[in-house]
């Protein structure tokens, strides 16, 4: 572990806020800088503890700082993290939290001084509450952080990435940034999709009759429009994939209700019932957080 | 509140069992006699305090019975209701717990004894773990129990029913088996159908990658495939219509993400996050199983 440190977070929600809290509940920041737009905000997560010092003022935010992690909206991410790189000196090391990355580390890659200190790394959790009021220092306990370096990534910032992340207490992996959005679609992008469509299929007047069923399904379609539009847009192409997917799967089930082929129809619920068990099977899966 | 009666629970699954706890907790039955094909199993519901008797032989089990509640998988309920009002006298009160009504109500229907001694009753309760062993006697607590009576239904059933059902903690509601049945396909049977199209378009080898959206999004995927095969073929047509709603949702959003449209992917959304907080706003809408 590294000697105490100045983190800087950019956008303290959800996502930031828990950062906050965990560095400062672990003990790994000498110092916890929150920047944002909105000072009452980041004045109502300092009150929380999430972070040591509040600065809607970008650059003087992250001057100080031995790490820089970028929470801000997926589409805002590049931009964030070219900003910071021309501030910040070279020994620095820029993360971010974004649930999609192809795009964001194409951008970055553009830029030669952020491409070698950047490390994407969306770590699997969050929550369909949002904001800093919801953060919890727990929240990357035992989470899977996968880390997405290009050929171009330093070693040394590799290194030093997964180390943030596993004190954060999240478990670490790497995979290319296409493979990334490609998983990312059918594991989180394709689940809360499909939760939309659920919610708003069922119309308004039968809610009353709606129960358990309903309500896990449709759990993940509370979560905030803005960021999840953001996510989509960006993600969009191996998205398409995914739900090409599951519009495959509603087809034949469909085939098999209008020929009232049982067989077929318990085949099919099979085949899920079966990968849904493989998931229950896994280390746990069932306490993971989005 | 009638006197302890004799009540006869043909078929004690989750839903059999749950309702013999219930019965038994809050001392609503003199006697609870299970009825089933598999002794062992219900010598098992027995020992858990489910049920006081246990019988494998169905005429000798209804004879004394005051109350008959028919909990076998819906395909084979309107069996089992014809036959059971063959045996016991006219004072007996017939009821189920399947979650589709129609074909049901239609058979029964059909027999003039079993017509007037028949209510179709399905509480909105239940869960993705089957079998006596995961029954609970708060399982109807608060749950909303459907009525389904016809213009044939005697009233006096009508009342004994509606008493039968709420005295288990039960919300007691009336519609006709059509209207059930359309409404249960979106609020019900809809929710399990994507829940299983979502698990298997996941692939396996990415399973350890999905988290919390997954995870609730799939719960129900877990549920008996025997059960959920019958239900489905029983309510296909009202399910086909709520399977063409949510195809419809999926595509509307699919052209967005396809136009790059950030407007409507923000409108797609919003539209299903009103619906889950509409829903979420409920009384108890978030305490309700399945």
């Amino acid at each position: 572990m590294e000697s105490p440190q100045t983190v800087a977070i950019v956008g303290v929600g959800l996502i930031g806020g828990s950062i906050g809290l965990a560095l400062r509940a672990r003990g790994l920041a000498s110092q916890v800088v929150g920047i944002g737009r909105d000072l009452g905000r980041l004045e109502a997560a300092r009150e929380n503890g999430a972070i040591d010092r509040a600065t809607t003022d970008f650059s003087e935010g992250v001057a100080g700082a031995d790490v820089v992690v970028v929470c801000t909206p997926v589409s805002q991410i590049a931009h964030d993290v070219r900003k910071a790189a021309e501030i910040v000196p070279g020994s620095v090391l820029l993360t971010d939290a974004g649930s999609t990355k192809r795009q964001i580390v194409e951008t970055v890659q553009r830029h030669p001084q952020a491409a070698s200190l950047f490390i994407g790394a969306p770590p699997l959790a969050g929550s369909e509450r949002a904001g800093a009021a919801h953060a919890r220092a727990d929240l990357f306990e035992d989470r899977v952080c996968v880390l997405t370096p290009t050929p171009f990534t330093p070693k040394d910032r590799l290194d030093r990435a997964r180390q943030f992340w596993s004190d954060l207490g999240c478990r670490v992996i790497a995979m290319s940034p296409i493979e990334h959005d490609e998983v990312l679609a059918y594991t989180s992008h394709l689940p809360h999709a499909l939760s939309a469509a659920l919610a708003s299929s069922v119309p308004a007047e039968w809610l009353a009759l709606a129960a358990g069923a309903f309500r896990d399904g449709t759990r993940v379609a509370g979560s905030d429009t803005g960021l999840w539009t953001a996510i989509f847009r960006e993600n969009r192409g191996p998205l398409l994939k995914a739900l090409g997917t599951a519009q495959e799967r509603i087809a034949a089930f469909k085939y098999a209700l209008m020929t009232d082929d049982e067989d077929a129809i318990r085949r099919w619920w099979d085949e899920a019932r079966q990968r849904r068990q493989l998931f229950e099977s896994m280390p746990s899966a069932i306490d993971r957080n989005v």
